[in-house]
């Protein structure tokens, strides 16, 4: 099975790449880009019957720091 | 309107960082991860009525290495 984790810091906290990202869609002539924030996927391919709380410790243990990013889990 | 896309490397292609993720999930003790690949998700905030077509372009010049990185967009 897979599952797939979105990563993403949490609202107001400053995110310095995707501010870069927004200036370089500017610089290369795309208007209309209000703001960009990136974040990571993490695509794991996980043994059959692993169960989505297993996914959310691999998440605070490991995948995601708590304290400034906020995470999802979607199980395929 | 917002959009969503995301970044992967194309299969085929090494991911140390995804191979480090793995491993690390074993260390900590979670069994049956198989694999895992990282790539990047960027929310792009963008004017009402931008098209598809241009968030493409955006991809093409500038949010993904198309030689070893393929996308998707989503539009939300």
């Amino acid at each position: 099975m897979k599952a797939r984790v979105h990563v993403m810091l949490k609202n107001g906290v400053l995110d310095p790449q995707g501010e870069a990202v927004r200036h370089a869609l500017g610089a290369l002539g795309f208007d209309g880009v209000n703001g960009v924030r990136q974040g990571k996927v993490i695509e794991l391919d996980l043994a059959e019957g692993t169960s989505e709380a297993e996914v959310t410790a691999m998440c605070e243990k490991l995948l995601a720091n708590t304290v400034i990013e906020s995470y999802s889990v979607e199980l395929a």
